[in-house]
C-alpha cells in the first residue's frame, strides 16, 4: 500500500463557508481544442466547494483510504522539523499546489528514497527540480489545462482594473469620498491600446482570444508560432524575441512557465526597453520578474503599473515589497484555485491517480517528467537547466 | 454674447498630476458601426490630460473667450445659494456631466429664462427633465458614444472582479496575509455563466461583445430586438422581459437608461426572481435599482455581489449604504470619464458649441430633445414620464 503525502493551503481563518456564495458552477466537458475535463471513475466531493486546502483534501480521503492506502495531509512545508519533510522519506507520492508549492529540491528528492510520483495539483511544475527527477526516474504529473482559463480569466480582470484605475476607485468609495478627478488622473481605456504576450500557450492565446473584442493590437512571442489561422483570426502580430515586443506593447502579460530562459527575463534592463507607462501583469511565475526592478519600475513611472498572483517565494514573507509598491494591483497566488478550478484539478488529481494505482498510462497531456525525460506537456513547455 | 455655464467635478486634491502615468493615448477615429469620433475644427487641449474637472474646463476657455463668451465653471451645484443656481438665471448654455450632475429640474428650468442649450458631456441626460426642457423648447445634446467603450470596459472588469473576488483578495495581500482559501471560498470563473444586459443598445451590445469569448451564454432583453446577424454570431437568447432573463442569469448587467420603465426596476420583487448567488453590475443609473433592496440582497446572500459606479444622489453621502454593504465593488461615477473618454467628449462638447454657434445642424445622434420633442438619439433611448 501507497503513503501519499499531499500538500495543501492552510483552511479558512473563520472555518469553512457554512453556505457557499453559489449553489453550483457551470459544468465544463471540453477544453479549448478539444481536450476532454478530467475523467475519473468518480468523485466523492461537490463541485464547487472548497477542495484545496487541508480539509478539504482534494476530495481523496476516501477513494485512497478506501484502497488502504495512507494519506497524510498538511500545510506545514518549510524548514526541516515540518510536516513535510517529516513525512517525506518513506511517501511514494507527493501531491503539491503552486498556490502552496512543497518545493521539490534536489536535496529533498534525494531524501525521498521511495518517492515515485509526483502531482502538481493544478499547472506548473517548476516547484519540483526536475533534473534532480528525472535522473530518479520520477514521474511529475500535473493537471493540464484545468484551471488555464481560470488564469486568462484573472489577467483580464487585472489588465482591465489597471488601465481603468479600479482599486485605488473602489478605495476612494470606502473612504467616503467622491473624488472623480482622484480616481480618473490615471484611468484609461483599453480600447486600442497595444497588448502583448509573453508566450501564447494554453493561458496566453486563451487571453489573446478574450482581448480580441476590445479593439487592441494584439501582440505575442513565443518559441512557437501559432498556426496562420490563428493568427489571421485574431490579426496577431509575432515577435522572435521579447524586446521586440516590450518596445511596443502598452500592456505586457506574461503566460510562460519558469524555466532557465524565463528566470528573471523581467530585469531592469528589460522594463527600460518598454514604453514609458506600460503595465505588466504577471500571473506564470513570480520569479520570471525581477523583485526590486519592479518595484523600481513602479516607483520611477516607467511602469504604470503591476499585477499577478505570483510571488516568489510562496507563501511572501509580510514584508514582500510587492505588498506596498505604488500602482499595484496584486493578489495572492489564487488565480488558478478558483472554486471552479479546485473542482476540476481535484478530478484530475483523481484521475492520474486511479490510472497509477491500476496500471493504466496516465494521459499524455498531463505528464512533465516520465521514464527518466522530459515528456507530454513537460517536452513543450518546460527546459532543464541551472537556474540562477 | 452667450453665458456658458458649466458644472463640472472639482480638482485633484493634490493638484493636477506633475506628469501623467501616460505619454499619450490611442487615437479612436471611429466608433463600432461607424459613427467618427467628435470632428470639431480645433481642439486646445492635450488628449491624455483631465479635462472634466473644474481646472479642465473641458478644454473650452479659449474657444469661448476668444469668441468673446462668457465661461463660468464652478463645481458648486447644490442647494439655493450654490454658484451654479446663481449663475442659472441669465445662462444660455449649460453643460454637466453624469459623473457630477447639475439636477436641471423643471423650477430650475423655470428660473432659467434665457437657457436654449443644455450639454451633457458624456451620454445619460437624465438629470435634465426633459418634459420641462420639451415645453420650454430647450436643446438638449449629448456626446453619443464618446464613453460607451470606457463604460463596457468597466462593465467587464466588475463582473471578472465580483465573480472571482478580486478586491477581497487584494486586501488579503494589503494585510500582509497568504490567505488561500479565505479569498478562494467566494472566486469561480465566469466560463460557463450565464449573463444577461438590461439592454443591448451601444454600451450592451460592447459588452456582450466583449464576453463572448469568455464562453459564457449571452442574453438580452431590450425594446428594440437586435439584427438577426447579430443574435446569431453572438448566440444571444432574447427575452421579451427581465423577469424571463433574470431568472436563468448568473450575472446581469444594466445598460439602460433611466426612464419611467426603468427606474426602481431592480427591486426586491425583481432581485428575489433572480438566482440565488446571482452577480447584479450597473453601470448605468443607480435610479434603475432600489437602494436598500439591493444591500437586503447582499447581506441575504440573494445577490452574491453588486458592483457599479452608479449612485443616487451624486455625489453619494458618506453614509449611503452601498458604501459599506457587503460583496460590493463599486466605484464613484468614473467608468465614463477615464482620461480616454474625456478627450471624447471634450471634443465632442466643443464640436455641439461650434456647430451652435455657427448656426450649423448639431449632429443628429447626439441630440436627446430638440425643436419641442424627443429628437435623435432621445426619440430611441427616452421616455417621457413621471417617474416615481
Amino acid at each position: 500500500m501507497a503513503k501519499v503525502l499531499c500538500v495543501l493551503y492552510d483552511d479558512p481563518v473563520d472555518g469553512y463557508p457554512k453556505a457557499y456564495a453559489r449553489d453550483s458552477i457551470p459544468r465544463i466537458e471540453r477544453y479549448p481544442g478539444g481536450q476532454t475535463a478530467p475523467t475519473p471513475k468518480k468523485i466523492d466531493f461537490k463541485p464547487g466547494t472548497l477542495l484545496g486546502s487541508v480539509s478539504g483534501g482534494l476530495g481523496l480521503r476516501k477513494f485512497l483510504e478506501g484502497l488502504g492506502h495512507a494519506f497524510v495531509v498538511t500545510s506545514d512545508k518549510e524548514g526541516d522539523a515540518s510536516v513535510f519533510e517529516r513525512e517525506l522519506p518513506d511517501a511514494d507520492i507527493v501531491i503539491s499546489q503552486p498556490f502552496w508549492p512543497a518545493y521539490l529540491t534536489a536535496p529533498r528528492i534525494a531524501k525521498a528514497k521511495k518517492l515515485k510520483l509526483a502531482i502538481t495539483a493544478g499547472i506548473g511544475s517548476d516547484h519540483v527540480d526536475l533534473e534532480a527527477a528525472i535522473k530518479r526516474g520520477i514521474t511529475v504529473a500535473e493537471v493540464t489545462y484545468s484551471n488555464s482559463i481560470s488564469v486568462s480569466e484573472h489577467v483580464v480582470m487585472m489588465i482591465l482594473a489597471l488601465v481603468r484605475n479600479y482599486i485605488p476607485s473602489y478605495n476612494w468609495v470606502v473612504a467616503g469620498g467622491w473624488n472623480i478627478a482622484d480616481c480618473v488622473a490615471r484611468s484609461y481605456d483599453l480600447e486600442g491600446m497595444d497588448v502583448g504576450t509573453v508566450a501564447a500557450g494554453r493561458i496566453g492565446l486563451a487571453v489573446l482570444r478574450r482581448l480580441k473584442p476590445f479593439d487592441v493590437r494584439l501582440h505575442y512571442t513565443d518559441r512557437h508560432r501559432l498556426p496562420e489561422q490563428v493568427e489571421k483570426e485574431l490579426n496577431l502580430t509575432y515577435h522572435q524575441n521579447v524586446e521586440s515586443m516590450v518596445r511596443l506593447c502598452d500592456v505586457v502579460t506574461i503566460n510562460a512557465p519558469l524555466h532557465a530562459e524565463t528566470e528573471h527575463l523581467f530585469d531592469d534592463a528589460l522594463i527600460a526597453k518598454m514604453k514609458r507607462g506600460a503595465y505588466l501583469v504577471n500571473t506564470a511565475r513570480g520569479k520570471i520578474c525581477d523583485r526590486d526592478a519592479v518595484v523600481r519600475a513602479l516607483q520611477s513611472g516607467q511602469l504604470a503599473g503591476y499585477a499577478g498572483d505570483v510571488w516568489f517565494p510562496q507563501p511572501a514573507p509580510k514584508d514582500h515589497p510587492w505588498r506596498t509598491m505604488p500602482h499595484h494591483g496584486m493578489t495572492p497566488h489564487i488565480s488558478g484555485t478558483s472554486l471552479s478550478a479546485q473542482a476540476r484539478y481535484a478530478a484530475g488529481t483523481r484521475e492520474i491517480l486511479e490510472c497509477w494505482f491500476e496500471g493504466r498510462p496516465i494521459r499524455e497531456e498531463y505528464l512533465i517528467v516520465d521514464g527518466g525525460k522530459l515528456a507530454g506537456t513537460g517536452a513543450h513547455s518546460y527546459s532543464v537547466g541551472k537556474r540562477a
